[in-house]
């Protein structure tokens, strides 16, 4: 059980209504949102022949891509504090 | 100009097959494209009504706001090495 509060924001990315529920605040989860709308319109100016759900799901390796990357520095990063902290 | 490899790798992603092009390596993609699936089957089992576009869409998000947060996380680290390095 939490009692973290949950919102539920409505909004559109790449012309598609979606309420998106969690504790993330809404103005945050309509900037991700925005992001998601953006590399879709990138990805699709790059591979006009897409359908929207491939092209969703090529945005999603996108992000999910970025994200390992930036875990592999973030844990780089962790260990360089361990070593400055000896 | 880059003279970066290309690799161009088949893989599939919730039952559709796609090939990707990036200067990854294949087994990072197949990585990458492994975790994509594996979250797509956990949203689509907390919302067994949603159809395929509208679950890469909602993974993509998903994807996005981890990175965002972890972006935060990365540059805390980064403050914080730079103050212990004085």
């Amino acid at each position: 059980m939490s009692e973290e509060q949950r919102n539920r924001t409505n909004v559109d990315i790449y012309g598609q209504q979606y309420t998106i529920v969690g504790t993330e605040s809404t103005s945050q989860i309509r900037f991700v949102c925005s992001k998601v709308d953006d590399k879709m319109r990138e990805i699709k100016s790059m591979n006009p022949s897409l359908d929207t759900g491939k092209l969703a799901v090529l945005t999603a390796v996108n992000a999910v891509n970025d994200y390992i990357k930036l875990k592999e520095r973030f844990e780089e990063l962790e260990r360089e504090i361990k070593r400055l902290k000896g």
